[in-house]
């Protein structure tokens, strides 16, 4: 029934947002003195928004984010150690160990043998490009793609670009807003598994969800069965 | 004689080093009570080197090196606001106009109906499809490759995804180290177009280019004629 499997990669393959909310926590730790953490939060959280369209997503784009939101917060107290404090964490987790999640190797494995498998990321090119190869899942994914942003003209693009049929394109991902809304608006088939904690930015209304057809699943080793089951009926 | 002619990007099809450029000379200007220009420059330079195994190239990385660099070269005495004014130079450089340079337009858009045209710039994703998007060449490039690097190893990929033959592969950029050497590496040709600034980190030594067969322009535009000349001889 499909040609191409695509993966994302963050909280699909591999435990990645843990990251983000421990240098967070850190980082809200670091300003304590100076405010509650819940504000700490929320302004780096709107310091990265507004940064977005600069930076783009990655480690890098948030570790500027923090240290603007330090001297912003602090109104320009926070000293040049605690500036050096956010500097280390983000390099810290340009090179933290990448770990997968439970069953991804094995499915993985699998699935190479039988199809097409691509990943398709938004991000930093330098971090995903560094995870994967962390990772020692390189191997078994035919297309790698590592995209700006996830928009159904992202997906368009991809599809075009390797001649794969819309109707023929699975994508598996923790994000309904990054992995399966676009997919459905390009005419593929989308799988959700979520991951306990999102990002506030990747959430989405869930009247964004109304009356699309998709699939939620609870764990990555269940997208074989799931396969199988579908192949079965089509 | 060429399936595909590809192009680098930055300092080969639009101004990009002098940017660079100036963001550090203000920084040295910012710094000037703390050290004289020479050692700020050199300490930079030492940074950013340090911090491309996490960091990468780009204006992202770059921003987190002279930042790192201020609190060292000050001990930690850089202000809040001198910070915040490098994070601005930082954001203002994202989003700088993209300026071709001389001829480009015109030589990309006769090629453009002859050849299948690359695009193969190494950096970081975000920027780059920025400046491709605001430069509007990106219509008449067939593909277009970022990447994190541009060793032998990277171009040998790109000429497998997308079935070229080394000899039928042409690359013009004004990089010896990052699109000449490597090219020849793996059996294309390579036609090097100096730009008047170069990166220290992308000089290479004479010694290296000893004996290898390179073409060498002066401006882009001289591009086409190369290639009818070539062709007549081939």
């Amino acid at each position: 029934m499909y040609d191409v499997i695509a993966f994302d990669a963050d909280d699909t393959l591999w435990h990645n947002e843990p990251h983000f909310h421990e240098t967070q926590r850190r980082f809200g730790e670091l300003l304590s003195r100076y405010h509650a953490p819940e504000w700490i939060a929320e302004r780096l959280y709107a310091t990265e928004l507004r940064n977005l369209r600069h930076f783009g997503y990655g480690i890098k784009g948030f570790t500027l984010s923090m240290i603007e939101t330090a001297i912003e917060l602090t109104e320009g107290r926070v000293s040049g150690d605690e500036v050096r404090q956010v500097l280390e964490w983000g390099r810290e987790m340009t090179t933290a160990p990448v770990e997968l999640l439970d069953g991804v190797a094995d499915t993985i494995r699998a699935l190479a043998g039988r199809y097409r498998l691509m990943l398709v990321t938004k991000g930093d090119l330098f971090d995903q490009e560094g995870k994967l190869a962390r990772s020692g899942l390189g191997d078994f994914f035919d297309v790698v793609e590592v995209t700006a942003d996830k928009t159904p003209a992202t997906y368009a693009g991809i599809l075009q670009r390797h001649g794969v049929a819309s109707r023929r394109f699975l994508m598996v991902g923790n994000s309904l807003r990054s992995d399966v809304l676009p997919v459905l608006d390009v005419g593929g088939t989308a799988i959700h598994i979520p991951y306990p904690l999102t990002w506030a930015h990747e959430q989405v209304d869930p009247s964004a969800l109304e009356g699309r057809p998709f699939v939620q699943l609870e764990r990555i080793g269940e997208v074989p069965g799931w396969l199988e089951a579908a192949g079965a009926q089509g």
